[in-house]
């Protein structure tokens, strides 16, 4: 009901929607900081961030480049220049948005384009101005700027430091504090604004078409790379995506069991057989913001008896968790809720035996499905924000997987990604403890061995009542078997 | 009359080929590297060599990379693995090959999979050996090594020094001799052996057919970036290409006059319109092979007479080129060839009058074509070799765009790439400067300006007796149109 469409590439790549939403952006976030900042600071203050560097983008001692340039987050959240080697201030007093750009090289206009203008990129990304970099300490001092705030701090999701670190000559002569920004800037990514939103939903229906599109054209005899073209060529052609927001994870039959298959290691390079549970987990990145979404289905359009019992477990929890997600709700809640349901069908199927209430309790969820029951989203597929002083990292079995233990408010955008998988390096230790074997029908876990795993993973706003679900793939094994029925798109490029 | 096939892909993904390949590259090299090592060094030496870092393609401080591992280009050549983190051994005296990987980590295998075993890698690479990076000291003592060989030089394309460093905790205690391999290798590489000759031939083969692909659906109404999206989607799906080998030039009407464009700051974002000349330079990566071409057409299917005189002039150099090019052929003399031709159509097409000699005097053609007629192409686009002591790089206006000097030699994979563009900078200076704008007639010139311009790119490997050009796109004018012609292709996805 959603029609395969350019309309969304030009809505995704609208210049004039993007600034437009820069705008909602920076008034919030310039209300944040003042709201913060100690009296007397804002009118002799300014944020200044680094975004990412052309350095850090060479491929090796070669003249090119890893991959095209991708912006820093934070960087790109508040000044959305998707360029290498700018820096960007704001002026607290003013609340002005200023980009700072290096001047570009003499003789470089015929090979990249002469330089863009300061109107250019004022009207473009909605800038109040722009200067070059190395008018940066006169511009401060005729502001008579004395206290510089950067960015810095650690990714409560990776562990990471901070990466892009401003710097100019002069920049010793000015109080910096590198502490007062980050969690500041991460509370207000963790929400998202209308317009973020509603560029999200379409941003995750491009990437939900761009997957009935490869389940259609998925088949025997391909291979696994084949179905990471089309979804990448789907998802550049009808929403202008110069990235996939992570590493496609196109995984066949028993290839599903690897969480993170389709790294250069496993790359997606498995033919396709007949029989195959296929297991594709791939977003598209539409200006920098990710989406993260994940189908599972038959290769060959029919789930069998077996395929569908671990099918149903994992739609069944993913349901149950989309019912009950609303703010106000624990996120690790929401896992415990996939893992009983996911045991209640295993149990149901024959794999397992016993009371799921005794299953809960020694943890046997996590062999079955060993990761976190969904992420914040954002600008990074795995987002910032997902852990602060108040909702730590938890230690709990099941629930130590998670990357946020927050509880549920309204904009915040996440995955809803159960899954259910036979790994066997965890059945082989589960068979083995005593404390969770007692629960498992080994002889009919054996039927299971090799087969995969299935996940199922939708991008979910969460709104003030429950969430709107901006995932459009088929998502019960009988929709799944009707999409996969019809072969031909008619839309597509 | 090569049919677009799945059978490429196999091919370029054969494993069993690639292993039969690396085999024939690495006895080249033991020969290369023997042949000039101080005698009695063969016997306790060995070389180290580095591959790519997880580190390098970490993207900013999230947990996820900037885009899928590239492997750097000397470690692919001599190990064939695409995986980070990974060291290289070369055994002088007994012409081994040994892999050196890091453990892999407790815990990661539900991740990321178990890690591959000795026999997985040997077999599919070819390698005698492989060991973990805690035992590499050991190994080298069981081998009673002392002198390490390390790669490290300065890239005389880009004037880039070698990022992969190898290093293990008791590198101190050998004699290391970081100079004597770089020239060694990079000569080896500056020749094809016959096995990537064949490699070659079908990876340019399938990015021709994308350039095809391309070209029969490209329309006004398109964004730049949709050429894009069919391309590398093509090329991934045709032949597995998991990057392309440099960022795509999708450039349409005035856009095509900037040579490098479709970078982060101009991102093939603007929307086609009816009349606009296009300048596709676009080529897939299969396995580290880069390959990189050109077509130039009108989007509207059919050429204006002003347009044609332009693609007439490109065409005619590129042949005159073509045609030329054998072993003992002096590049520079190709590119003044290049040149040359370029002039005489312009003359003939009433932009330029007077004598062409006089015109090649005064280096006119590079107003019209400020770049390198073509390049060295292997595991890096701007493949290694171009300058040596002997072949240094030229300061001669127009040559010294050049990225080699040398003299062809069979083995030598090269693009040919001239171009005729309307360059606005390039033209102001042309009017302004006496000794050139005499040779022009400013009014006819006019009608050009705005029009971009046009660049045919070949990629041919030079043979014993002249060329095999590897590029099977459509090249004279006539083709193009019959080509646009037909708009449906047939085996595409
Ligand atoms: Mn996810
Ligand atoms: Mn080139």
């Amino acid at each position: 009901n959603d029609p395969v469409s350019l309309e969304n590439f030009k809505f995704l790549q609208d210049v004039d929607f993007m600034r437009s939403m820069f705008g909602e952006i920076r008034t919030k976030v310039f209300d944040a900081i003042l709201s913060k900042m100690p009296k007397g600071d804002a009118g002799n203050s300014v944020v200044l961030m680094a975004g990412g560097t052309t350095k850090d983008f060479e491929y090796y001692d070669s003249d090119t480049e890893k991959c095209v340039f991708r912006q820093e987050a934070f960087f790109r959240y508040l000044f959305g220049v998707n360029e290498p080697d700018l820096l960007g201030l704001l002026d607290m007093a003013r609340r002005r948005v200023i980009l700072v750009v290096p001047p570009q090289p003499a003789g470089l206009e015929k090979w990249i384009g002469e330089q863009h203008d300061a109107a250019w990129y004022e009207k473009r990304f909605g800038l109040d101005s722009v200067v070059f970099s190395n008018d940066i300490n006169s511009v401060l001092q005729d502001m008579k700027i004395q206290n510089i705030y950067t960015l810095f701090g650690t990714n409560s999701d990776s562990r990471n430091e901070t990466r892009t670190i401003p710097k100019f000559p002069e920049m010793d002569k000015y109080t910096v504090n590198n502490a007062f920004l980050y969690p500041i800037l991460t509370e207000c990514r963790t929400f998202k604004t209308p317009k973020e939103i509603e560029y999200l939903r379409i941003a995750t229906l491009v990437s939900s078409q761009a997957h009935v599109y490869v389940m259609r054209h998925a088949k025997e005899g391909l291979s696994e790379r084949q179905l990471e073209a089309m979804y990448f060529g789907f998802c550049e052609y009808f929403g202008g995506a110069r990235h996939v927001a992570y590493t496609c994870i196109c995984a066949s039959g028993p290839h599903a069991s690897i969480l993170h298959y389709g790294h250069a290691g496993r790359p997606n390079d498995r033919f396709i057989v007949d029989g195959d549970l296929m297991l594709l987990d791939m977003g598209g990145e539409y200006n920098g913001y990710a989406t993260d979404i994940t189908c599972s289905f038959p290769v060959n359009g029919t789930f069998t008896d077996d395929q569908k019992i671990v099918y149903n477990a994992v739609r069944a929890a993913q349901e149950n968790v989309n019912k009950a997600m609303k703010p106000g709700v624990m996120w690790p809640d929401m896992h415990r809720l996939a893992e009983r349901t996911i045991l209640e069908h295993l149990l149901a199927g024959g794999l397992l035996k016993g009371s799921v209430d005794d299953m809960m309790k020694v943890f046997l969820a996590s062999t079955f499905m060993p990761h976190g029951l969904g992420h914040l989203v954002g600008l990074n597929v795995h987002d910032v924000g997902g852990f602060t002083e108040q909702y730590p990292r938890l230690t709990e079995e099941g629930v130590k997987y998670l990357r946020t233990s927050r509880e549920l408010r309204a904009g915040m955008f996440l995955t809803v990604e159960p899954g259910c998988y036979f790994i066997d390096s965890l059945l082989d230790a589960a068979l083995a403890d005593p404390t969770l074997n007692c629960f498992i029908n080994a002889d009919v876990l054996k039927r299971f061995r090799g087969a995969g795993g299935v996940r199922l993973e939708d991008d979910v706003m969460v709104t003030e009542n429950g969430i709107e679900n901006f995932t459009k793939v088929p998502r019960t094994a009988e929709d799944v078997e009707a999409v996969m029925a019809v072969k031909a798109l008619s839309a597509a490029a």
